[in-house]
């Protein structure tokens, strides 16, 4: 019922196939966790989502904490009772939500919510932890480490997060030293935090940050890797593209524990997972495959898509299309509904049509992970990315 | 694979038992059909929908046919086809939407869908049919009795219906009487229409006018019980309040053929069931329960919900409720959410709010209607109603 993290195999390329055991069950790595943002995972029920085979799910304590608040979850049983969901759940620290809300935008997507007006409300951030706005309510809240791990407490997932800054691409080296510094404080007096009282039934991970600078990340990893945290989490900036991210996943991973499991925060197109598989990473979360199935993306290998990775639903050329999103899918959607209806439901604004996308790309990403992970037993890796491609 | 309806037994009161069997399969009667709209009953699959116990769909002609338009529905097959729904299925003639935005709302919601900005849509009615403006792109659309029937043909439905002019309650007796003369006309034309190259895979109901006049239901119970209709429908104005309503439907009750199945249109609430029931009808259809879901209102017999029939989970009363909707209630969410989840998700935002809710009232009206059945088969009609008050 406690935690552990067994490598099964390693394959020549770096890859490894793992099981996290958690005291909700088993992950069987890679493994992509789904974000369940305020307490569900958008537009499908956990019942849909088990039926999909999904492992596991990572939401968010920042909106958890302004909606319903934490202490409405511990009451409810916590956040596993409360979403009925009943598998491996992480949480993350909150720290994305506010610095990516607070730094303001920069093309940069904030995850699971955008803001209404683009206003910041990130107001203050110092060595204690950080002063912000509540998006629902106006209201001011601060989030310290402290705050950050009772809050995660009282929400009650397996795997919880310490908050880190995350710095974005746009500043400086020096300021994202000086960040990072801050960021390891801030762990150290999480673990401290996490440590009081504990009872084994949840684990932390420590996050790298460091940003696009090897010297730095090099730095991070050793912090991390020197204390005690169950697992490992890449956070931070990735850089600007696909290829400044791959330098980074690629460095970090030369610099992580050997054996402790490792996460990377908020990445899950199909390219940068087998990147991220190749450099040992063994879990992925993000919210693109649900994001965008609740705007009519349907995921598809590229081959099948022009290269895009998706097929927009919306598109008046799919109105007469009676063909399935995906004819060698097994999901509900693939099985009842055809590429036309799913245009109709989504031109006609039907929240079926979202219902049936996210159930299908769900199970889009818990195939391609089950692939990915019979690929690192048969050392077939690059044989499968090929047909993703 | 034909039609039939069978009368099982009949109680004392009035209420009948029965078997509507359809190309689709059997409806226990008395029953009552989810509003599926334009090809799907809002926010829940047909799979969610058959897991509550459900018999039948109602779709709308009107929206049908504006989008995606009856030759897509025909292409993918029919819309049992397209909705994956392989049970029973009526649809409407169009008239109820075009009539009910045509005259402009006074008060009276319109089904499934309310205009954008309350302008009239509903541009000519004439001996031929009515011309009216697309809510979707604003084009031009003419529908004709013949041309109703030809599109419900396409549809594909098994139980279809006559385009009728629903009169609203403030026109006037002499209004009412030339527009069911009208009616008559078009169900006749209707009649001749569906009769060409009828393949007996529908069934055609005629529909009863006639506003709150006794004399006039009269006449148009004649009419329908004279013509060779499978069915028999009620529609038109059912006047202002539950007692005319009542009178009305009992008046109707007694003129009807006393061996054809009973359709009551757009009728839904709880005691109005019982009513109705006791007056011999059927078979019901109404937007309420699933669109009181989308809103967070969740069924509950009046007792359990301070005699209003439902709870609203909006409500900050709810924050903190542990409780499910109903303890007594088998459905999915009843089984998986607290009050509290509940709240917390139709606060949010969560579209998985309104189907948890849609999932409960789907399954609360077809467990009323279950122990309807049951109720008629032990004359205990009356005291079953006493518990739902």
């Amino acid at each position: 019922m406690g935690f552990s993290f067994e490598i099964l195999r390693r394959s020549a390329d770096g890859a490894r196939r793992g099981r996290l055991s958690t005291p909700h069950g088993a992950v069987e790595t890679p493994a992509f966790f789904f974000c369940g943002t305020g307490g569900a995972v958008k537009g499908i029920s956990v019942e849909q989502l088990s039926g999909c085979g999904t492992q596991g799910v990572l939401a968010n304590t920042y909106h958890l904490h302004l909606r319903p608040g934490e202490e409405i979850v511990a009451s409810l049983g916590g956040l596993h009772a409360m979403m009925g969901w009943s598998g491996p759940l992480f949480t993350d620290s909150g720290g994305f939500q506010i610095f990516s809300l607070g730094h303001g935008g920069v093309a940069q997507e904030i995850k699971c919510r955008r803001t209404a007006n683009g206003s910041k409300t990130l107001l203050r951030i110092g060595e204690d932890g950080a002063l912000f706005r509540s998006y629902v309510d106006g209201s001011l809240h601060t989030l310290t480490p402290e705050s950050s791990i009772r809050i995660q407490k009282l929400l009650g997932a397996d795997v919880i997060l310490p908050l880190d800054e995350c710095t974005p691409y746009h500043v400086n080296r020096d300021y994202t030293a000086r960040s990072m510094e801050r960021s390891h404080r801030w762990e150290l007096r999480s673990l401290a935090e996490f440590q009081k009282n504990s009872d084994g039934t949840q684990a932390l991970y420590g996050i790298v940050q460091g940003g696009v600078h090897e010297d730095l990340r090099k730095i991070s990893c050793d912090f991390v890797v020197g204390n005690n945290f169950f697992g490992q989490a890449i956070g931070g900036s990735l850089g600007s593209d696909r290829e400044e991210m791959e330098q980074v996943v690629a460095m970090v991973g030369r610099f992580l524990h050997p054996s402790r499991p490792t996460h990377l925060l908020g990445i899950g197109g199909v390219r940068d997972i087998f990147h991220g598989v190749r450099q040992g990473v063994d879990s992925f979360d993000c919210v693109h495959p649900t994001r965008m199935a609740r705007h009519g993306g349907a995921l598809l290998p590229g081959s099948l898509s022009d290269g895009t990775g998706h097929i927009n639903l919306h598109s008046g050329r799919f109105a007469r299309d009676r063909e399935p999103i995906d004819r060698s899918c097994d999901c509900y959607a693939c099985r009842t509904a055809s590429r036309a209806y799913l245009h109709h439901l989504l031109r006609s604004r039907e929240t079926l049509g979202g219902q049936f996308v996210t159930i299908h790309n769900v199970r889009f990403m818990n195939r391609l992970m089950e692939q990915i992970r019979e690929a690192i037993e048969t050392n077939s890796l690059e044989r499968l990315e090929i047909a993703y491609r």
